[in-house]
């Protein structure tokens, strides 16, 4: 595995596989590799004939007060797992590369990133745009793949790809969970043994209003009987549990044919986010 | 010469282009075309292989109250005289495939655009740096070619495109004027005869400042003294006037080796903007 850190090197690499009439298939993560990242680098490895792996724990995209500063990072165990999984190139460049201090520049979704984490996290989408559009000019793929956990993320990218005409095709793929359901995420590594066993209730309680939405019950009572589930755990706090259009991320006035629960919650403290689509056959 | 209105057709042809490892050339436009716009084409013509010319008037880069209905279109005329240069190909998109009703995604630049223009024009900078990405992304040229004539457009592109990592070289080419020293622009076209007479006084007030500056005077004397001059106009109306450093756009305190004249004024109320760089043996 090549292994790059410097923007021109990498774009000059990227621009020579094109000229070599190479697909280059991407997958960007901020490190700290788990099963979730896998599965797209697995299906990068499948559909493309280079694979480039960035990592790098974006600044932008954390607010003050998050956890940018002990975000995980292992970039030795990282690596020897892309090894395995012969990704052809890492890419990991360093914070005064991609911002030099005199940076003036964003790329912001003003619709659909107005609503759920982007209201909890201000900032946090402009972030994400922002360092996605910088990769994909310098990664240059045919194909980038993102993972439906953060299903807001994926829409977001996906309207920008399509407003800023990018010519990258957006691949999203199905969250992966642990044994237990607990949607996989770097931050998992945050929970105590305590409150990693509270915070499988998320994925049960999106469970539930799966199969009360499937019995053709309300959306109101449905959304009122899951928050009533889950402040039953103790140490356990809400921001938000919504049914939303999985496209446009409004609150349903009704049930439809695909219906998308959001959810974000504080598992001692420990900040989590997950979703489930249901698709009715209506 | 080849011409495209569909997005998607030009990206591909772009992209097949690049992979035949020709050197694409790009000036964007807003049509209505001048000297300034062919010395951009003709050097594009001399330094890469196939020249790409958009013409696109663009209204995201309009205020409320500009003068969007009424900016000069004459597609035939451009035509032909794209022809006459040798261009390869003429993209020339829709509005409604530019900017589908949905469209929510921005590029703006937050530093250098805040003064002048920007302070002038909310929003025209945002509408700038958004469509010429949008245009770099589907027409993805090795180089593209800009007029100093929009001094600060012309930097806030080149810091859109070191800080979004965008592949292209941008080229920025000096500032073409009629023999009396009018700046070539489209807009020239709404000025009637006595104001066309009129509207040299900017450039021969600049060419005053550059001869003070020259002879070591003061910059805050030279300012007063290029405005008194064009207070002396009747109908010229001036919006700014300001000696700036080329680079940062900020106001001189002191004379430099390098120094920028900006000036906006209306004649006969047609807005028009010029600037002059003056480099002094320091």
């Amino acid at each position: 595995m090549e292994v790059i850190g410097n923007l021109q090197l990498m774009q000059e690499r990227s621009l020579a596989l094109r000229k070599e009439g190479k697909i280059i298939g991407f997958v960007p993560t901020m490190g700290y590799l788990h099963e979730g990242h896998l599965s797209l680098i697995r299906k990068a490895r499948e559909e493309t004939e280079v694979v480039v792996v960035s990592i790098y724990v974006n600044p932008t995209q954390f607010g003050p007060g998050e956890d940018f500063d002990r975000y995980p990072r292992d970039l030795e165990r990282d690596r020897s797992i892309l090894e395995n999984e012969r990704v052809d190139i890492l890419f990991a460049p360093s914070d005064k590369d991609m911002y030099p201090p005199d940076f003036s520049t964003y790329v912001e979704e003003t619709k659909i990133s107005q609503r759920w984490e982007g209201e909890r996290r201000p900032g946090h989408f402009r972030g994400v745009t922002t360092i996605v559009a910088k990769l994909f000019n310098i990664v240059l793929p045919h194909r980038a793949y993102f993972g439906e956990k953060d299903w807001q993320q994926a829409k977001i990218i996906k309207r920008m790809v399509r407003d800023l005409n990018f010519p990258v095709e957006i691949i999203v793929l199905p969250t992966v969970r642990e044994k237990d359901g607990l949607a996989c995420s770097s931050r998992n590594t945050y929970l105590s043994p305590q409150a990693r066993e509270k915070a499988t209730s998320i994925y049960k309680t999106l469970k539930k209003g799966e199969e009360w939405l499937r019995k053709g019950w309300g959306h109101k009572e449905i959304l009122e009987k899951m928050k009533k589930e889950l402040e039953e755990i103790p140490g356990l706090e809400l921001e938000y549990l919504v049914l939303v259009d999985p496209d446009t991320l409004e609150p349903l006035q009704n049930i439809q044919k695909e219906n998308l629960f959001l959810i974000a919650c504080r598992v001692d403290g420990v900040r989590l986010i997950d979703n489930l689509c249901v698709k009715l056959e209506k």
